[in-house]
């Protein structure tokens, strides 16, 4: 390297005295807060877009409930209120029954950007970074100039209510207001104004976020009232709390070097071998000596004098060990019996499957789950409306007998119920960016008809799909999209086809059951005329042949149905799809 | 609104005492610096995918070192080094003649993300947040754990040579070696290792960068040696110094109440009115006059005592009033001279059009600037390969006259040339996400065959387009595309009309030519056929004869051209374009 470094220097040259002065360029030299930086770029916030501002709004006051609510325990009873007060200016609210923010953290949880419990570690909430509610905060003041309301109240009693507001010179909260309510209340009520957005129904609106949120989360009521104060109410259909997600250790086999030192310099251990077993997840004795045995210094050695180079040894000696797979307990779904449920008490089908697959892992080190639901029929779907054909333009007018025209009433649009494809990363609704992503693309990948859907696009269908995990690879900071992963592209596939299979069975189970109730049918319309032929060429006693006669068609029917269970005649509609590892 | 207060109140329900105490729940919290927030989003710095990191990180750097050049005054020399030192791993150097970094700024203006001289101005530079540089140093350090080697040398002589990393926890720089060089030196010498990168060539390429950057960069050379160790170098073809662009106040038209109130904290002025005139460009007298008639309190007041609601009268009435349209001085172009100067010197086209249109203004505030170039034939357009068609699997065998089998050589790829469209914002090349860029759009909305391209993708072509602003309308953070403003378009769309019909009418030149060649061919062939009758059938003397019909054709020929001059028999092989306004 310092023949390197010899090598540059013989290329410096003496450039001379011409041009401005750098002293004087770097007068106007200045540092900026992380506030400004996003008060500059909303867009990378997902604040951009009146519709998808105002569904980012809701999804960051929303989420900031939840997580607080499971991480204490607490049943979630959620309010969202959003009033118009003037054009493309509106009130959000949102009072949850959480914990309540400490008074004195109230100012750095939401008067700051990059302050939160969840930045650095592993575990499976929908919030991350500690920018969400401080951010929208933010966006309040930069286009209405006013202060956020916030009242906490936790289990020590007190009920505050404050103003707070954010400097963004220096990313601190601005206090004001401050006062105690008489009131008891355990939770958090945040309210703001906000200029620049829309409230408009649709796929991406509030309306269709809190009931995907709400199918996703069955154990939380969630309560909304839009700017016409129509109030929509989604009672919890599940009493039992959620396992609350525990904290992860990272598996060996997802870490970085810089990880690897960054951790080092925390540890309580005093020797690398305890920091390597305290640190990771699945690294036992075994691991250790098998490193021991790839690297070039000792194992033993104080971890916070561990070098870069050291480091990056036992990364490459992590490579060549085995690893069990990572630990999966933390990993909590939201279950088929509850996905169920609320499938059925929000969507409301005429039939549904449900399908929650065993943990999994991708990248070597990150465990991740997926679970599917398949709702069809009744409500599932989402109703489009179809415009009527064109009536030609010169067409004669009908007329009557009398030759009086006849005015025909206009054709309305028909409504008609289309497929939707509802995605949840740790139980998040995903509303945005839907073509980039992992779970769209298998969902269209599925030859939907095998299993007896004809047009998938058009049936009345809701397919469900949630990824969990502690690490969900988004495409972008978005969070919008899942990014391709072999894994859980495999894993999402072959749980899709599971709950297809089962729609498909029982599809055919109803084209059976209309078939013989046609059979039925025609027996009943014809079996009178050959009772009379049959009188009329034998002489016998109608009634008792009419009797016999259907005795007869009852019992042909029967037979059909125990062939049928013997397995014998059975014509499925549909070949059994190949399994997805035979398909890629 | 207290009204709103009690509303709330009555909603708040004293939630009882279950779940876990919020104290508990916030003992984790904690504040993080922006450095450990991109160090977890490095995709918001562009830095993903292994060749489009690359390409980033020289971007940075060669932006850094032309802003700095530019804003001294100094023609820029830059050097840019890739040498590969392992298996995805390369040490990637860049030095530049520019003013350096004053030894007491180096820490802050490279150690530390959001902190620089660009981020609060309205001025046409190519970096703007304070994050590129500093950026791509903590990249290098969290894939290699390495240092970054800067040397800086300033007019006051000292050369001094150090080493920086940043501390991610606090977003602070870490100096260390830091020592002088004897050699005297003036400008800044960078040198960084890099991970997770690839060097590959391509139309991605850091080669097709600094190939674009050469073009819209005359006034500087730069030579780039990759790593194989080949040289490549582009000697500036102009050697004047472009303008220095300066600060712009902004315009009223594009202010929001957020900036009113802001910008009025940090003032001189003492009246309101007095602020107006001094921040905004094109505040007069009468505007003020104008304002104050509409708004409902003291135009005169202290405007550090501006409220949001003040500001937003004002912004309301400055709504209602006529503004001169923003001051365009501040911009900077290439120049038509200089363009062209620079495609004939790098592209080499057969022939060349530019045209830089005069400024203009979009959304009402922010003046901009489109610039053209339209190079053609020679080594215009970019080389692609073409796969000779497959052979018939089974086809006989080629035999000679003896019967022998004739080896055939295997058909090469040809190569021929295909268009391209090189993209620029503010000089900078744009190389990532064409497809959603107003310019492609504008490119691909031009119908090329009116101006004698009967395939413009497959036609020997450089469309070079530069839009210049001091407020360039990305679509996104990731600065690779511009958006869709409706004057952008227009603006685009009539300056490629323009070289496009200059072309065309060159095309038509060159097809009269050739049919005139070929003309001349024809007397030339069948002129001494006509001599040989002639003389057979009068006797004449045959070299007279020849003498006379050679005069007689180029008389003709000359005739055809006069005609042509004085406009008459000219067929335009393309029907004028209307203009774009009616083709929308």
């Amino acid at each position: 390297m310092v023949e390197q470094d010899k090598k540059e220097e013989t290329k410096l040259k003496d450039n001379g005295k011409d041009g401005i002065d750098a002293d004087v360029l770097f007068t106007e030299f200045k540092e900026h807060s992380v506030a400004d930086f996003f008060k500059k770029n909303r867009q990378m916030l997902g604040l951009y877009g009146k519709q998808r501002t105002l569904t980012t709004i809701v999804h960051e006051l929303v989420t900031n409930s939840l997580d607080a609510c499971e991480e204490a325990g607490i049943l979630p009873d959620i309010e969202v209120k959003i009033s118009e007060i003037g054009d493309e200016y509106y009130e959000i609210g949102v009072i949850d029954n959480g914990p309540g923010i400490p008074e004195e953290k109230i100012g750095s949880a939401l008067g700051k950007l990059l302050a939160g419990t969840k930045f650095h570690r592993l575990v499976q909430t929908r919030g991350q970074q500690g920018i969400g509610v401080s951010g929208i905060i933010l966006f309040s003041q930069i286009t209405t100039g006013k202060p956020t309301k916030v009242i906490s109240g936790t289990n020590n009693g007190k009920t505050v209510s404050l103003e707070i507001s954010i400097d963004s010179k220096t990313n601190s909260p601005k206090i004001t207001d401050k006062h105690y309510l008489e009131k008891k209340f355990r939770g958090t009520a945040i309210r703001s104004k906000f200029k620049e957005i829309q409230y408009k129904k649709g796929q991406s609106s509030v309306d269709e976020y809190l009931r995907r949120t709400a199918i996703s989360n069955p154990h939380a009521t969630i309560k909304f009232e839009d700017p016409f104060q129509e109030i929509t109410e989604y009672k919890r259909s599940v009493k039992v709390m959620p396992k609350i997600p525990t904290q992860v250790k990272p598996h060996p086999r997802g870490v970085t070097v810089d990880e690897m030192v960054s951790l080092a310099r925390y540890t309580q251990a005093r020797k690398v071998s305890s920091y390597l077993m305290q640190t990771f997840d699945r690294f036992g004795q075994t691991a250790v000596d098998n490193v021991e045995k790839l690297i070039h210094f000792d194992i033993n050695k104080d971890p916070k004098k561990l070098t870069w180079e050291e480091a990056e040894e036992i990364v490459h000696a992590i490579k060549e060990t085995k690893f069990i797979a990572p630990n999966t307990d933390n990993l909590v779904p939201i279950g088929e019996e509850f996905i169920e449920k609320s499938l059925k008490s929000i969507v409301n089908p005429e039939f549904c499957f449900v399908y929650t697959r065993k943990p999994s892992v991708y990248k070597g080190g990150y465990a991740f789950q997926v679970e599917v639901g398949l709702a069809y029929g009744g409500n599932a779907g989402r109703l489009i409306s179809i415009e009527a054909p064109e009536k030609p333009k010169n067409a004669k007018p009908k007329k009557d007998k009398n030759g009086k025209i006849i005015i025909e009433e206009e054709e309305k649009p028909r409504e008609i119920r289309a497929s939707e494809v509802i995605r949840y990363a740790n139980k998040a609704p995903l509303l945005f960016d839907a073509g980039g992503c992992a779970i769209t693309k298998t969902v269209d990948s599925i030859d939907w008809r095998r299993y007896g859907i004809q047009n998938f696009d058009t049936s009345p269908s809701t397919v469900f799909v949630n990824l969990i995990s502690v690490h969900i690879p988004y495409t972008s900071a978005g969070k919008s999209a899942i990014a391709d992963e072999e894994e859980i592209l495999t894993e999402t596939k072959l749980a899709l086809q599971d709950v297809a299979r089962r729609l498909g069975t029982y599809i055919i189970q109803m084209r059976r059951e209309a078939d013989k109730k046609e059979k039925r049918k025609v027996f009943a319309k014809y079996a009178p005329e050959v009772v009379k032929a049959l009188v009329h060429t034998t002489g016998a006693d109608g009634k008792m042949l009419q009797k016999n006669l259907d005795k007869m068609v009852l019992e042909k029917l029967k037979m059909d149905d125990e062939a049928e269970a013997r397995g014998e005649k059975i014509q499925d509609d549909y070949s059994e799809e190949k399994p997805a590892s035979d398909d890629e």
